[in-house]
């Protein structure tokens, strides 16, 4: 399994819903950007491959939220990246808040990728990155 | 456990991505959508609760993506509400394209709620819906 | 000038921001929404001309905001088209809150079409809505 | 008047719609974030304000899209902030791509600050940035 890579952003006060901490479905966002910034340093481009048909594309998506990011904070999303079967992939990641390092989002996000024909398949560029 | 309660949408351009489809996270703005619109219709105010210091939260997301929305699809969120344990409650939901009434999304949202002082209960007005 | 379109919404809790109101930005995708609707009343499909190489792009926009949507409001967004230059075509755009009948926000908002080379120009479609 | 601030920013994928573009709405998003970390910048805590009852809001947004930003951009946020009239400050903006260096959307916005009962004043936070 690969190392962890890290990706720090900060909360954006837009992010923030009317209980005043980000939103559930904002996270999701961080993740899929920290996913993206991962596969660009391993050369593959999300944007560049759906352009050329291959769609990657989460099947199963498992979030633990232990706690709340908020305005003025600052944060590490931490992604790792592994084959889970033939044709699955899995991103492991969390989110740790700068400061106390405190733990506030735990993410298993399966996924696969599907050619213009829909069907699943793991690209090369892909696959070395999941030997 | 309740009966499902149904909320009818139509995807918006602007929440589908660069794939074409609606991105990954808006599902849990439409799943979040469909929750406070159940709870809405049971008297149970998400606003007015966090307002008043009680602030209910999502503690766990499991989504099973199984399709995709695109432009131009309305769709059928399907809410259930069941207790979990003590002190965490269950929100089943389905997201259905119409047309077709194939099931695109499948999730079991946990949440709990939370006083001022950060500790989690069930306010008595979600009780009665768990009984 | 065309008559008004009107398309009715209501606030999505997650629309709201750390103050409690929907924020500055999500009124511009109500606008986009409520255009992408009133072009689709009229035959013409923002994503199916993208599909096809013609982008329906903004190049100014304009908006007064004159009060503040929050949970729980419903509201009505009128939209107009008209001819703005050869090249050029103009929304004009209100949201109304459902009650009160108060007119929130105002906007111009100013499009062209590009075709895959980058040219503007208006197509086929939206000339004769602009007679 | 006072002098540029400048906050480097990249395009997220998620940001990006079915045009292959960043999204028109997204763009008042990154606009927003430059102003609070201008604010910030100077000891003015946008959210901090809205906790103690000071909301500081936008009354009119003049936007004026020249180019468009899109997946794996980097871009600069210019903000600069002055004094409109007695009860509004205007924020001048601008986004200009990294690498060609051409600005893509020149933006002026217009706020106040709203107290608890609604009445708008400039609060002294404000009132020493715009001397």
């Amino acid at each position: 399994m690969s190392e962890y890579s890290e990706l720090e952003l900060s909360v954006r006060d837009y992010e923030c819903d009317l209980q005043g901490v980000v939103n559930n479905a904002v996270y999701q966002n961080y993740l899929e950007h920290a996913r993206h910034e991962y596969l660009k340093s391993h050369k593959v481009d999300f944007a560049a491959l759906a352009k050329n048909g291959i769609n990657l594309v989460v099947i199963r998506a498992e979030l633990d939220y232990k706690g709340s990011l908020t305005s003025g904070d600052s944060f590490i999303v931490r992604t790792r990246f592994a084959r889970k079967s033939r044709l699955k992939f899995l991103f492991i990641q969390e989110i740790h808040r700068q400061g106390d390092e405190r733990t506030l989002l735990s993410a298993e996000i399966t996924g696969t990728a599907v050619n213009t024909e829909g069907k699943p398949f793991i690209p090369n560029e892909l696959t070395h990155l999941l030997e």
